[in-house]
């Protein structure tokens, strides 16, 4: 399960990895692989029609895009890449979290009253927090997704507490309105899964994925040459 | 149940707290309240004679030791208080973390051979952590102690898995021979209860323990007046 442990000095020496995405959670979690790799910001603007997707599709849909936008950007270099880069089998991995309450996706609240709104449908109970994952492996153009669910269950708040939380600044970068990790923390009793996935990258099962789709193309290419 | 985010201003203006432990993750955690705290080392051995005890009341116990210590060595100042510092209330915080598997508890390995022991016994299955912590308030010299517990569920790993964390030198410092915050993530598929718990400082259980300790304070001392 978590042989990516046994994969680190192979994909040291042989892979580039480029995270697409500008959260610096995410480049903290992905960070503890002990791999190096390169941030490149996607610019989708993350406005697909919500109406025509269940959470989980929009979610899935989300990370695909801003991994495949990437996997383009990467396709046509400004500058030439040095011999060893171009050598490296690239790989790509695209990002997305929503929180979901019902069938509610809630992002990031645009100001105070919209993020208390989130928090006042989020306390005394609990919400979904989703986080998918795409990656792409030697410039595959249709990258693969997985989607990780965890369970988060909020304390009683008062509005009084909620509004107090507000005025740290912690919710208004942060899908749902607050962060698990930081003083959000106050506001969550438990949660049930990976928690790493509510931070915004679910390693584990990145790892996974990583894993299986590095075989699949060591296998490919092992039966091409 | 959050209301220590209400309390927080006031507790800056009139309390000392102190946290009576050594770990650098408990003092990142209790830093997420924003409250100026100093950390004191107690030199408590941690000898209990583990059979004497079930693993809650060891874990308490150990805790509440640890302030005890701390609450005697600051009603002895080496060098007089400022007027300031003798006004303000003081709060002593002593912490323990124990992984318990079955009825055994698990504290910190000695070596790379007891680390792979303990992991192996953790794979596959589920276990639980426990911190214990225990507070003082203005001197008490008989801490209030609570224990949190959160289950962990360990992916199904092989020796040599389990071998490539050991040489990562993460287990050495820590309760069961992993950290959760850090490579130790990719062993845990997931978790149900308090993340902080695990990390070694349940924040909202210590937060509440505070405010209901500062609570009754503050009435004795109102009725004194």
């Amino acid at each position: 399960m978590a042989s990516i442990l046994l994969e680190v000095p192979w994909m040291k020496e042989n892979c580039r990895i480029v995270l697409a995405s500008s959260s610096p959670r995410r480049q903290e979690i992905l960070g503890l692989l002990g791999l190096p790799f390169e941030v490149v910001k996607p610019k989708f603007a993350e406005d697909l029609d919500k109406s025509k997707y269940t959470p989980r599709e929009y979610v899935m849909a989300n990370a695909r895009i801003k991994c495949a936008e990437v996997v383009m950007k990467l396709a046509h270099p400004r500058h030439p890449l040095s011999e060893e880069m171009e050598r490296k089998v690239g790989i790509v991995i695209g990002s997305d979290t929503i929180v979901v309450r019902g069938d509610t996706i809630l992002e990031k609240p645009q100001d105070a009253d919209h993020a208390l709104e989130m928090l006042q449908a989020l306390r005394g109970r609990e919400h979904q927090v989703m986080t998918a994952v795409a990656v792409s492996v030697a410039g595959a153009e249709d990258p693969v997704a997985i989607c990780e669910v965890t369970t988060v269950t909020f304390a009683e708040l008062s509005d009084e507490e909620l509004k107090a939380y507000i005025a740290t600044g912690e919710p208004f970068d942060k899908a749902g309105g607050y962060g698990i990790q930081a003083v959000g923390s106050l506001l969550v009793t438990g949660i049930r899964g990976d928690y790493q996935n509510v931070v915004g990258l679910p390693l584990g099962a990145l790892s996974r994925l990583l894993v299986s789709e590095l075989g699949q193309y060591r296998q490919k290419v092992a039966l091409r040459d």
